[in-house]
């Protein structure tokens, strides 16, 4: 029995109930019925959910979400850990990747809540993901084109409470962001412009 | 004390224990006048030897090792692991730098049992790497010159038998070759030719 059904209203308290809930233990949260009536729009709020979980432990606020293109069921998610676990690479897309496990990810649609870095864009295109859905095209972008040419459907669908924390983020850790992004190389040896 | 001094031989058992032991307990193993005498070939041979060890496990036997340029310690290691730990993405490369942790990549070189595909060449330009030394341009090539182009050195540093190894993987196991390469997707769906 689980306890979100087709009569619960979707909050943002129910989508972070199910940004924080393992994926694997999904089933014991909602049931399918729940969980077919979500809209794109609630895919990418649980990725934004799971970047605020990230910003809030010190982290890039970066977050994923991958479906099932037929049964809409969540087959991984999670979000960038730069911090959390010291680990140069591991974007909200490529968390995700990693949590969803060796599937076919043709038959999968990957919501991220801001544009793919160089990395993630080769990675979802070198997977043969079918669509990717970006939450956030004003902070960064640029990789839309280039999964574009490589087959992969490429939708845009931005969610502006994700604009506005990783706007935040940016202005107050440019360090962190920097880093994420081109590693500490770059930090270290900045460019001039 | 560490068991390994300058008066040890180098040897594939001594390489093959370098390999096996975890990257941050490496000073209990070997002093710093042992290690400082270890050549590009003995790190090349100690990816391969962890491409070995990945192949005994039933995995992909790719393996990467990352030094410091000045001290020319050993501060990432690893080895590709799609099918121990259900992995999508984890390369040699990805894997050593994961180990290595969020350090300036600008001063390190990285040692790679073969020719990396394109994730793994961008997050090696994305991290500002200053050398890639590959082991293998016969099984697998191509990025050499888009990692040339980014600004990284790439040296060429064949090894013979970690070439043997990865042709009688792939002998062995095309599908799983195929997967590591190009995912799920590419193995359900093959392409004509």
């Amino acid at each position: 029995m689980a306890i979100l059904t087709k009569n619960t209203q979707v909050s943002d308290e129910v989508l972070a109930v199910i940004a924080h809930m393992p994926t694997r233990s999904l089933p014991t949260l909602m049931n399918a019925e729940f969980s077919c009536a979500l809209t794109d729009a609630d895919f990418m709020r649980i990725a934004v959910l799971l970047a605020q979980k990230s910003y809030k432990e010190g982290g890039c606020p970066i977050g994923a979400v991958i479906i099932d293109n037929q049964t809409r069921q969540i087959v991984g998610k999670g979000h960038n850990t730069l911090v959390q676990e010291d680990h140069p690479y591991n974007h909200g897309e490529t968390s995700a990747i990693r949590d969803a496990g060796r599937i076919d990810f043709g038959k999968t649609t990957l919501f991220t809540s801001l544009s793919p870095c160089d990395v993630c864009a080769t990675l979802l295109y070198m997977r043969g993901f079918d669509k990717v859905v970006v939450g956030d095209v004003t902070n960064a972008s640029g990789n839309e084109d280039l999964l574009r040419a490589k087959g992969v459907t490429v939708e845009i669908l931005e969610d502006q409470q994700g604009i506005a924390q990783y706007a935040k983020f940016r202005a107050e850790k440019p360090a962190q962001d920097l880093e994420d992004w081109q590693g500490l190389n770059a930090v270290n040896n900045p460019r001039v412009l």
